[in-house]
């Protein structure tokens, strides 16, 4: 496993398998004080509920201390460019903040998604990149505009608890949603990759002009050649779920018109069909229902699928901790 | 003792005392690690200093943790209508964040006070109860629109501490002050109850518009016929002052003038003698005076009455920590 | 060593040798559990990153625990004025606050920096005065207008790995630099008290205009007076720099325009020569490189030299956490 947990797509075989394996074991058996006197920092550039709440626990259960540090609150717009005559808004470059950090750490938890005009520039996570490259301990990705790779952990446990040990050749189909906004890709990268990788057979449903980024596309059709397993694109949502196993339901944004919010919205608000509901459900084979919360009831999924029996979206959730000891254990021991 | 801690008037009269007693034991000899392990979430949609800091300490010293969320920092407007389309500002619903949270953490804790336009709406203390239906753990109420059961705990303590094992027959005055702006009437709530249950001489004072809510009332006035205490309503402060025992000092909203701040204000502003001071203090048979800060000087009451030797509100204060640890051990353990 | 740590000159020459000595013995060999149950309060009026990190994570590794307040998000303002009609904006007084938080926590810590127009008011430090009036606890400055202890002690012990354990007769330049905005002068009073006490030939370099609060200078000639240093003015930095084995740099705000920013700013803007950089390194005697953190790349030092193998910055902000340690233990066990 490398030194970060940036991308699943960083992780060898071995090291996702090993991951999920060490996050099943935790779930059934807290190990006890592993990480007894270490110390995660936790650094937010944006709000968190979910992440927040498990990495605090994750590291208090296995004996060890996070510190909570918010850009809203507590420190200050950090400089990036190197080379740079600081005289701007920002009093500290991410180089200094990333290695004074790093002397008191023991590994560092940050998420960041750039949200400007530019999607070239926003895809290629900057800050996140920033800071593994000057952090001297581990980095963890809690989510930047590209990756979720601790989300995509979590739902590759679940699959596992739900499908038993291969998930080769199983139906998975990974549905666009309409949502009030534009949504980072973040979830749908990292769930794409590693349904990919693990041979499920992919379905991407999605309207016209949602296509996906094409180097990731190109990057999941690599690792199902791999893996054995297959990525297709559906333009039609019913298609896409008939005779799936599994629904994951997730929004985002237009790249053409990253950076346009107005004709963006407009576009978007064509697409209201676009919701997972019980007649949808009705057309996948036993399908289960997934999503990373937070969740927009009745605008992605109606209440009755979210709710009903074949919903694994708590148990994603749940995931979340027993994945992150997983990873914390791994990089600090 | 129910699975929640929400109102006082919901433990029965076994289960107070035995909070009041366990909170004693408390504070004579801390005990160690009670909540090895255990988690608990701090929720606050709005500010707190001494509720806080003692929820955090408690935790600590019984072995435990608090993890502090803050929707001014770290969540989201959460949605608490049923079957909503949520196509508006709230990404997610309160039932998913409490389902969710209660599965990675041992207890909630929230302070949510609505400040709405309508009286009538706020009194019914939504966000807490959306809360308390969904989250599958213990909830403590931190402070909500109608009351502070935390406080009225440690009120009782402080009274018991001072007056000895019966409260029975003790005159206790609830005296309305003026403020600068429109308190919620939470903590008068608590206290009136808690008074009247413990059989105390129970006497309530304010000017004409000041009336507290009908429904409390009815329920302290029953509370006083099951102990065989007594609630007298005064509009003149000196007369529910004479040969009293103890006056707690709080401040409450016109119902009638809820959600009308300016026209609130001005009837307010014609009520500057309604402050305890050292002649008050004089009317009394050795009266102790109590409140439950953050207090207003020379405005609720005169300095010289605050750091008096009568002055309870610095031993209430710190009967706060000792209180929310019975209540946390009672219902972790 | 007195009850509170405020400023490093209310410490005597023994009390100061006794932290440094522990500071060093701590970051070889951490104890623990010394404060084992012990929680320590950090209250934040302005924003921090180091400051934050090192005290958690120091109560942390010595068994105990720190409750984070922040007035931007968990408090309010408070009055500090003696017999105040409180019916202004502040709820509550800064006496009523301290005293009951010291009912609660084993120390108290405090960053309050206030910047208003006059500096013969901001200079008095009232914030933090007042809480050390009130509060019954230990109390840390964790900065001030006019102090920063914290770090002037952790700049000794840098000082001392440096050089060994004499400092005395080592030239010492303090050098004003250009900034982008008035910073306060508390860094730079700290490390010239603790310079000139510790007997080091100090020289203090800064343009016309510039001049430190004159009580600060004559309190540092009279340490040195003691300890056989001396203290120097430059209004050179060339001259200053010459042949000394100690830069550090630190920009601060001209008191005469204090609460004038436009012509203040104008001034300041005047003096861009006034920055480290490589040929200003060369004209010392092979002198190590000091800053406290954050610092403006290219404006205060160059890249070359911050990143240089004389630069102490890293190590000077390392240096917090063990130097933090020995203020806490020795107030604390």
């Amino acid at each position: 496993m490398p030194t970060h947990f940036l991308r699943l797509r960083d992780l060898s075989d071995e090291a996702l398998e090993n991951l999920v394996d060490l996050a099943i074991r935790m779930k059934q058996k807290p190990p006890n004080r592993l990480l007894a006197g270490k110390s995660l920092g936790l650094l937010f550039f944006n709000r968190s509920l979910r992440t927040r709440a498990t990495f605090e626990i994750a590291m208090f259960q296995l004996g060890g201390q996070s510190i909570h540090l918010s850009s809203s609150a507590d420190f200050w717009e950090l400089e990036a460019e190197e080379g740079k005559v600081m005289d701007g808004p920002a009093p500290e470059h991410v180089k200094d903040a990333a290695r004074v950090l790093s002397s008191y750490l023991d590994a560092l938890a940050i998420r960041a998604v750039p949200s400007g005009p530019k999607y070239e520039v926003d895809r290629r996570d900057a800050p996140l990149h920033a800071w593994a490259r000057h952090a001297t301990v581990p980095l963890i990705n809690m989510e930047s505009f590209f990756e979720h790779p601790c989300q995509g952990l979590a739902d590759v446990v679940t699959l596992r608890e739900t499908f038993g040990a291969s998930l080769r050749g199983i139906p998975f189909t990974l549905a666009w949603t309409n949502h009030p906004s534009a949504q980072t890709p973040s979830v749908a990268h990292s769930i794409l990759h590693a349904a990919a990788r693990l041979g499920m057979e992919v379905r991407v449903a999605h309207p016209e002009g949602y296509e996906l980024d094409a180097e990731v596309l190109e990057g999941a059709r690599e690792a199902a050649r791999r893996s054995g397993g297959s990525v297709k694109i559906c333009y039609d949502l019913s298609e896409a779920l008939a005779g799936t196993r599994v629904v994951y339901a997730r929004s985002w944004g237009s790249i053409p018109l990253h950076g346009q919010p107005t004709v963006e919205a407009a576009k978007r608000s064509r697409h209201r069909e676009w919701i997972v509901n019980g007649a949808a459900m009705r057309r996948t084979d036993k399908g289960k229902f997934m999503h990373s919360m937070p969740v927009r009831r009745n605008v992605v999924v109606t209440d009755d699928v979210l709710d009903g029996e074949d919903s694994l979206v708590f148990r994603q959730a749940a995931n979340r901790l027993h994945s992150q000891k997983a990873v914390l254990a791994t990089l600090l021991q």
